[in-house]
């Protein structure tokens, strides 16, 4: 498991110093997220340096080597993660400042009467007169938080409120965390079916296959609301997404070449089903797991082996959690390879590139981050029942078509592209 | 049943002209909730007229006889509560800003991973790293939405938004409406308990009896969070500061006195249930159904008839939804009455007082919004698991004790009143 870490360190207003610390952390491969000067002391500077690595390494023998550089001390590490945790991420505020009691009556008793019965006569008012068109419940039975697992719903909590606090900031959506106690199925579709009246659309998050499916399919059949798994469709975009770049850059047509998926878990099978839906004709998959291949040829794809797989497709996408499982080997002439298990993909790019693939990718930008939120604004403001293929993959088309130069998709902060994807997404709902 | 209108009236700048107006609605019996000019023009002012009537009323012939005077006409009715309503009237919003690469890391993936594993590690953090303390789940299964009764919950989405945004506005809590929908005790039961984790508290809000009891029961004894029917005991307190004022101000101690309840539904099973636990001894109910009798008995009440309770009581509290219930003829001497049914009380003020009451009121005063917002703000903050009745007691006496000398109890937008009574049920709730 890769973790962030913030050290704080203390070293005199000299050149060099720093460096020579970057050069220790790096020697271990660590990766340095950020180095900030905190602080400026009469002689010293004390620095937060943000590194990520795996927690298999023993952080101590770092600062340890640290601490014996002449200069430089590891004073301590940084709470500035959980300081920006303290208090959560999100919270609810009224729009309307109530100063009077003419405002008061107005939106509470005895005004709100007339609304509640205005409603009443014409249900379709309640997306004119509450906030429900705006609302996202995002919900987690807590089964596959992160790479983290079965952590139960409330430590899950954190991504929910994170997930809500970045809907609010790029497309101001309301998301609402929801976190369930109950991991059947059964009672997760029913308990989900008896309050979604509350809320706009569901957005259902970190939820484990094979669970997921039929939770999704269930909940899609029979609530008449937008419901979304984003493990499964809002990586399937952006993973489209980076696809259609890569293959307009190497002159190829994604649609008449095989396809072939590695790993069919909830990733894996959203990707498969999207690429279909895109018009991909020939769709592989691999597995270990017996039913995640039967999921695939009930979908019209076709379960095979690694290398068979490795050995027929154009395009293969990875998405099984194993470092280093494509081998070098197995990489054929001018294959597009986007290994994304993060933070140690399937495959190096560089090794497939030097194996002779035309791209190669690991999953360090692909992040769903950049479908979700315009994916709900789209979809609420244009007021469907249902996210369609043709809304992902215009999603997914916009996206790759603002993506620069060295990119495949845009960054994830680029509040144009996520404005677009609201747009492309309306545009393709209310066609549709 | 009562409703406001807002009329728009265009008259000339001279004075006199809205004196006539305001006499034709007084000789119908409309009350004037407000009366705003909202433009001037160039030789008239367009005033907004707000009003309050019974909708048996016919408003066409009151508007007709407006028009009918020389100079004033009704040019239509003002939008204003449905303005005030657009787009709803709660939103969440993210407390930090994400403006950097830096901030998303820290506070979705990588870095939110580690708070993730530090409440998993140690579940109390949630309180610490998350809104859930300051959220407030206000759910409702639509059954008795204020007096429209079951109209369903998404139309009574708008109260409880309402609820949602004056908790906002008055203690920064985060209120969350959840609509149910099912009406089934045990599956609304099931669904509370399975999403409770997402909340820090549960306000039940606008369902019927005799459903509210059992459901608020069950779900008290099996959630390990505090669960609160507004509709009972958020009356409850308000009632009881009401009767401590009054009490005091006749000079007789409530607790050696006998005291009857006419109307046995929620808010009047929420009233005995409060004098019993604040230590009235003796408490007689009436009621037409002989269920709500048989539950006042259960619980160490005494049913009696409406005659027998007017001839008994020293002090009468009704809540009875029917106006003029109380005939003027069975007031007896020095006897404290609040009559609550809004707008119409079940015995006006002045005909009690002059039967002898000692001290009379109507409902107009008493709303519930005094108790919610504080005493969740309280309750939450001191990290208790349930609301006992020392904290409804609590926020009783401090109502009480802030009244003002021409009121019972403060006024409802009093921010002083409910950071009051937030700290007085933070400090009851730290005690026990």
């Amino acid at each position: 498991m890769r973790v962030v870490e913030i050290l704080l360190v203390e070293a005199p207003h000299q050149p060099g110093n720093m460096a020579k610390v970057l050069t220790v952390v790096g020697d271990h491969g660590i990766t340095v997220e950020g180095l900030n000067a905190v602080r400026r002391l009469d002689k010293d500077t004390i620095w937060e340096l943000t590194i990520e690595y795996d927690d298999s390494l023993n952080i101590a023998e770092i600062v340890a080597e640290i601490n014996s550089l002449p200069e430089t001390l590891v004073t301590g590490k940084s709470d500035r993660v959980f300081n920006r945790h303290k208090g959560g991420k999100i919270h609810t505020i009224s729009k309307i400042d109530i100063n009077s009691l003419e405002v008061l009556r107005d939106v509470y008793t005895p005004g709100v009467a007339r609304v509640c019965e205005a409603i009443k006569a014409s249900p379709e008012k309640i997306t004119q007169y509450t906030n429900i068109q705006n609302t996202v419940a995002i919900v987690t039975d807590g089964s596959a938080i992160l790479g983290l697992g079965n952590i139960g719903p409330e430590a899950g909590l954190p991504v929910m409120e994170g997930k809500a606090a970045i809907m609010a900031e790029l497309t101001g959506l309301s998301g609402i965390p929801i976190l369930i106690d109950e991991k059947d199925p059964e009672k997760i579709i029913e308990t989900i079916t008896n309050i979604a009246p509350s809320f706009g659309a569901i957005l259902l998050e970190d939820i484990k296959a094979p669970e997921c499916f039929t939770i999704e399919e269930k909940l899609i059949s029979t609530i008449s609301k937008p419901v979304f798994h984003d493990d499964q469709h809002g990586t399937a975009i952006v993973v489209l997404a980076a696809l259609l770049t890569a293959s307009r850059r190497v002159g190829i047509d994604l649609k008449n070449r095989v396809f072939g998926q590695i790993g069919l878990g909830a990733a894996g099978m959203g990707i498969c089903r999207l690429l279909m839906d895109y018009g991909v004709k020939e769709v592989l998959g691999s597995d270990i797991h017996l039913d995640a291949k039967d999921r695939l040829n009930d979908i019209g794809g076709k379960a095979v082996s690694i290398e068979q797989l490795m050995a027929s497709a154009d395009i293969v996408v990875a998405t099984t959690g194993v470092k280093g499982l494509i081998k070098a080997e197995m990489v054929r002439d001018g294959q597009i390879i986007m290994a994304l298990t993060n933070p140690d993909p399937e495959i190096e790019p560089e090794v497939a590139l030097a194996q002779g693939a035309s791209y190669a990718s690991d999953g360090k930008t692909v992040n769903n981050m950049l479908a979700f939120p315009g994916l709900f604004k789209g979809t609420l403001d244009a007021g469907v029942k249902h996210i369609t293929h043709e809304m992902k993959i215009a999603a997914a088309e916009m996206l790759s078509s603002l993506a620069k130069e060295d990119a495949l998709i845009p960054s994830v902060l680029n509040q144009h592209a996520h404005d677009e994807v609201t747009r492309a997404v309306y545009e393709a709902a209310i066609k549709t």
